[in-house]
């Protein structure tokens, strides 16, 4: 039984529903890219600020009390803006902590939506370190980037949605960071569906979880780590990822700056790394459809300050 | 009774189904861009080669018997990839003339589908006159930007698309270059919804027509000029969108600007500015919405080689 239902997801639906937006799929070509398979695209990156992250931030936020001190969190970076648009759409405060390593985009656009901003610590797992002892001091609610129910349902609804535009989708390819997206999508399709998780060669942080039965730190780096850099998944992501998650796969950076380069060239659409992990995975084969296989991508971020560089 | 008729288009739909992709619709949230109405944006740009041009360009292509030499066109960059790729898809030569102010961009692309490129003339209309003397020459076949009933056909199989995904839409914004889109979605729908045409300030092809009553040269310049800068609408279009289009706006250049930084601020979608001219006469008030009126704007070309400068 997870910690996350069907039920629980439904409910983060009801109450968030009009704080996000649908986001549509498009279905590609035949033997799109050269694969054998059906491939339909979730872009999710069209989400209020340029990923999934409103829908737990709102869910997490709606479902609790919140004090005076208004909400804190600390964040790579897609994650504050989530909770920093939240807070400005629901008036109330927010207070979000970077590590230096966010890209200057990011922190820009949670400072456009009037949040407090403090920059601190080399990864995103410092700067939580610094959030928690502020959280302390003021009292304001922590809006966890993965490790909370109410965050896990409401990325669940991205796999509720997903389930109402494509019924007979067979495999659901997801990047994983913390682990709340992918576990809200694997919460949501309890194994009744083929949920395969994409990660960084140089981000371990589930598959390294799954091979030692636990959480365990894992180093990252590389050029999705803004976003995928979680040093340790998420023990609730972990618990859900473990009962329902079919495969965890692996792709090269390599793999990742040529799936945002084939995204950009094919369909106009412009990811940020984390974005594309879960494309890359099958340009690259690390994920390898059988002929025909229904496959869902979800495009979860387009937070980038530059279009990819053309085609060789 | 118009030129091109719903079977018309029903049948080049059915023509080109396979070769063209099924575009998106997102709905923005209440009050999106403080306006009172409900948006729904078409994604058009997600097409093959970044804008609508392939729908027109395989159903004249398909209507005809292609000689030897294939097929020729000029455009000002966007039809000309159009007809580049879908001559590789079917395995014909291809011939694109393009001006001289065609960007870089399109004219890369249109060489990378394998077609033969000259750049010739200042203007669009300049590279057209190379092209059919050069048609003369080889026997290949014209496939017109806009002015034949074939390729009004094909673009109308947007507004076919539309109805399906918005049944209940009450009025649709689309630009007008040589009126091929407008002319197409204007003969789908047959007066029964409101079509709004937008241009350019400095691009006033249909509205100059409808003026005069008939089509007239019209000077163009502007941001917008490479993709909507006819210099005259194509006597199919006129005939169909004096029959059908409720009204023609403008736009101005910095509406256009403004309205392509603010889809990438709110949406995360990179558009070129003639893709974004229908959401700026929403943006700037050159069309103004009922409250609660269901407004569809087609985003019709993503062929840009820049991100937004920032909002200020």
């Amino acid at each position: 039984m997870s910690v996350v239902s069907r039920k629980d997801i439904e409910a983060a639906a009801l109450r968030i529903n009009s704080r996000v937006r649908r986001t549509p799929v498009i279905q590609l070509e035949e033997a799109a890219f050269g694969i054998d398979a059906e491939i339909f695209l979730k872009l999710e990156l069209f989400q209020h600020t340029g990923s999934f992250k409103p829908r737990g931030a709102f869910n997490r936020i709606l479902s609790a009390d919140v004090p005076r001190a208004g909400v804190i969190t600390a964040s790579g970076g897609n994650h504050g803006q989530a909770v920093a648009y939240a807070a400005k759409v629901l008036g109330i405060d927010a207070e979000i902590f970077v590590p230096e390593g966010s890209p200057a985009l990011k922190a820009e656009r949670i400072r456009r939506h009037g949040a407090a901003l403090t920059v601190t610590g080399q990864y995103y797992d410092d700067a939580m370190d610094a959030c928690r002892a502020r959280a302390l001091e003021t009292g304001a609610l922590l809006v966890h980037p993965y490790d909370h129910p109410d965050v896990v349902a409401g990325q669940g609804m991205v796999g509720q949605e997903m389930e109402d535009q494509l019924p007979d989708v067979d495999t659901i390819l997801v990047a994983v960071g913390g682990g709340g997206l992918a576990a809200g999508i694997a919460a949501w399709y309890q194994s009744e569906r083929k949920v395969v998780t994409v990660e960084p060669e140089n981000c371990t942080t589930l598959a390294s979880a799954l091979a030692a039965g636990q959480p365990v730190d894992v180093r990252v780096s590389g050029i999705a780590s803004d976003a995928l850099g979680a040093r340790k998944i998420g023990e609730i992501p972990f618990s859900i990822a473990r009962e329902h998650v079919t495969e965890a796969v692996l792709v090269s950076d390599e793999a990742i700056l040529e799936a945002r380069q084939r995204l950009w060239e094919s369909l106009r659409i412009v990811a940020e790394p984390g974005g594309v992990a879960s494309l890359a995975a099958l340009l690259s084969a690390a994920y390898v459809p059988d002929m025909g296989e229904r496959v869902g991508v979800i495009i979860c971020g387009g937070n980038t300050a530059s279009l990819p560089d053309p085609l060789p």
